[in-house]
């Protein structure tokens, strides 16, 4: 395997992070906070590795699918740990496992979070929280080969293939590196958009920033200690608007925008994608009716934690941990569903729940008439074997990395339901769970090893499995 | 559809089960017992249904795939139907729905229970409750075939697809109506010695008897209050052992009656069966030690506890509800993993689970080298590309079952343990799960809704899924 190249890709990375730490660096210095010192020596520390890195020239710097799947997976481990410096240095999370398990759950849009105050954090530190979000949510790899000059030009595909989530990576236009430049403009665009129209609905500047970045990512990580409960219902009305969009297959609003509406509106993924949303708010605020002064404030509860579990998202308006077994299940069942593929939000996703779903229809008619001939279709076309198989192994994988997660961290003594909902949360990059990891809750009760398995499946949920177990699964690592 | 040919097979059915209502019959006379009565006119009934049925003659025989399924669904439903109806009429069990819950969970050997007080029944109805697993254990249609002098011999095949547990049926000799009488003779066999062993034990015939038929099918329903708890240690090791040999895949016996030790040796499933066993009962009796007087308590326990819910048969000596977070989540594992394929178990099979893990290692390898070419072996012969497929629908019908299932029963608001596992329960035909239907609970709780979603899953879980779902799948159910 070809290390130099991944070495160099590291280098690049560090440098970034430093850039990126600048933004809560002037939050500080705006809000006159002392954890402005803090923020430089972590930028100081982002460049001391970026020059590490960059001692390890590269001779040839094309990457193979090999490499991609590697990079991917250490790059993300190291900005994790170089994001996480900061809340240790400001003594705001003064044990860096726990500071470590806040910045992972940052950069993979989880939200879940050990901290039980959140509103004694400084504006840097809240913005640095939310901003990780945001620089995770489209993916920092794809992002920094698409802006940077490199000769590898195949080497993006390989990233992307590693780093952006669904079972395949399509592009809309030849040219790997501006359909990369296209999905991060609509990125971009989403987000001002919410950020205005926050800002219209009278929400001070810095929560409309913060909150945006969240739900842009599809994180969760909120500036309050009751998540979005205390805003208005129009301000939660946007975020959930807005969180739904940002779950929904970016190749969507490319079409949009191409004035393609038949194409857009031909993609199945989007219109189930909309329907469980749809099916799930009109059943839960049915159920939960009962709980809420009129019958308004039910569907809208419904419709903000529908979209926010669906999404992976995981802001929460009302403490769902109350609501009735049938509406608790529902929700259960969302967090393993997730969003669109090729969209900002986390899970098993709808297309791959799709294409594995497809494969019963096939079975019935082939168990029924053996002799018969059935190909999977979606969208109209034949789906490629390769992408079946792969479907097919990543729920096999799903489910050995989620049965064994829960069976370590049960060591802890919790109840079954807090086990199996705070691994559904972590490896599917949602946030809250229910019962102990509930929205009035946290993640602070865990022993640190527990915490280290959580860590690994918010980053084996948000690379989608296979390059974190390629990373850590020995026989394969040869060169 | 070839009509006749059905109802030819349920007529027959008819028949034989009033043959084996002659058993519970016998023990109503030989005990005193004055449900000798209520015995008499179910059989009257049988023969009725059996004599109706018999009017249709089919102008063909041969039975095609697709008439095999459909017949495998409906002869169990038929079956379960009439079964039922002696707890009707000793009013043993007075709602039908409730001791058509008891008979399909004692033919498809799930041994959940809506019994609070299962001592008050009498001798032949406990008689027929037990000896329904025996006959559910091995499966009833193939039986009848293989002892009807029938033309339609590839018929037999068909049916044994249909009924038989595993991802695939495999030949013992060319002839399947020869296979099927060696598997019979290994059942009848296996379940004589545990009868002498028992006896030996100085165990009551009575119990000897139907705790061998709960053991042979993997069943569980037993004769007592607290299921084997009141039995003596030597009795209990008896049960484990032949709980644990009752998992095993029939053609390891084969193979050892043939001499082929090699061949019997060199069935992984059985390998990987045996080693999973182990390690959890190592687990769960270092985990359960400190709650037992002595180590040889906690290991006999946990032996006898990880044997019954492996090969889903479901009895209990002691109230795992009680045990550790981390034993219940093994035992949970467990439930899900199941017996061997060839074996009286259910749950998902080990070998379906090696088969469909076995991907994962292809997927890597793919991931790291796209054009490699990477195929699937088990036991060092290729699998073939149906069989992998079959796995995967298998997985995918499965989890939607499992699904919906657990979200209509969350309508009753218990707790989402109780609901998770009483559908684990019941789809992996075991018994008993955790809290209100743990070892100490019952399924008595449950709406007359759920009771039926359950029975559903029971019969779903023991026929594999496909018989039952394209039973009630309307579009499937064409001429």
């Amino acid at each position: 395997m070809n290390y130099r190249v991944i070495f160099n890709l590291l280098s690049s990375a560090s440098f970034f992070e430093a850039a990126f730490l600048l933004l809560p660096l002037v939050t500080a210095l705006i809000y006159g906070e002392n954890v402005a010192m803090a923020y430089v020596i972590s930028i100081l520390i982002c460049l001391g590795v970026g020059t590490l890195f960059r001692l390890f020239r590269p001779k040839e710097t094309t990457m193979h699918a090999k490499e991609g799947f590697y990079a991917v997976a250490v790059c993300w481990i190291l900005f994790s740990l170089l994001g996480a410096i900061p809340f240790v240095i400001t003594k705001e999370i003064p044990n860096y496992i726990d500071a470590l398990f806040e910045t992972v759950s940052g950069f993979t849009t989880t939200g879940a979070s050990i901290l039980t105050d959140v509103e004694s954090l400084t504006h840097a530190s809240l913005f640095w929280r939310s901003f990780t979000h945001w620089v995770g949510g489209m993916g920092i790899l794809v992002f920094i080969m698409a802006i940077l000059p490199s000769k590898g030009n195949g080497s993006i595909i390989h990233l992307m293939r590693a780093e952006s989530p669904g079972p395949s990576v399509s592009k809309l236009v030849p040219k790997i590196r501006q359909t990369a430049a296209i999905l991060y403009a609509i990125y971009f665009g989403l987000t001002v958009l919410e950020i205005i129209l926050l800002l219209i609905g009278r929400m001070p500047l810095f929560d409309a920033l913060t909150l945006s970045f969240g739900t842009a990512g599809t994180g969760g990580f909120g500036v309050k200690g009751d998540s979005i409960g205390s805003y208005t219902l129009f301000q939660q009305g946007v975020i959930t608007v807005f969180m739904i969009l940002f779950g929904i297959n970016f190749n969507f609003y490319y079409f949009l925008l191409a004035r393609k509406f038949g194409q857009a509106i031909g993609i199945s993924e989007v219109r189930v994608y909309l329907l469980v949303i749809l099916s799930s708010v009109v059943m839960i605020g049915l159920n939960t009716m009962f709980m809420y002064d009129n019958a308004f404030l039910a569907f809208h509860h419904a419709a903000f934690q529908v979209g926010s579990i669906m999404t992976t998202t995981g802001y929460t308006t009302t403490d769902f941990n109350l609501w009735p077994a049938f509406s608790k299940t529902i929700l259960v069942a969302l967090m393993f569903v997730g969003a669109c593929a090729g969209s900002t939000g986390g899970g098993i996703k709808v297309s791959r729940i799709m294409l594995f779903l497809k494969g019963i229809k096939n079975e019935l008619a082939l168990a029924a008439h053996p002799r018969s001939i059935r190909k999977v279709k979606m969208d109209g076309h034949t789906v490629e074997p390769e992408v079946i198989r792969s479907v097919n192994a990543y729920f096999a994988l799903y489910i050995v990395i989620f049965a064994v997660s829960v069976l370590i961290i049960s060591l802890n003594e919790f109840d079954l339901t807090t086990n199996f909902t705070a691994v559904a949360a972590t490896l599917n990059n949602i946030g809250p769970g229910l019962e102990l990891v509930g929205p009035t809750g946290n993640f602070s009760y865990f022993s640190w090893g527990s915490k280290l398995v959580l860590i690994f499946d918010m980053l084996a949920g948000r690379l989608e499995l296979i390059p974190l177990f390629m990373l850590f699964a020995p026989p394969t690592w040869k060169r």
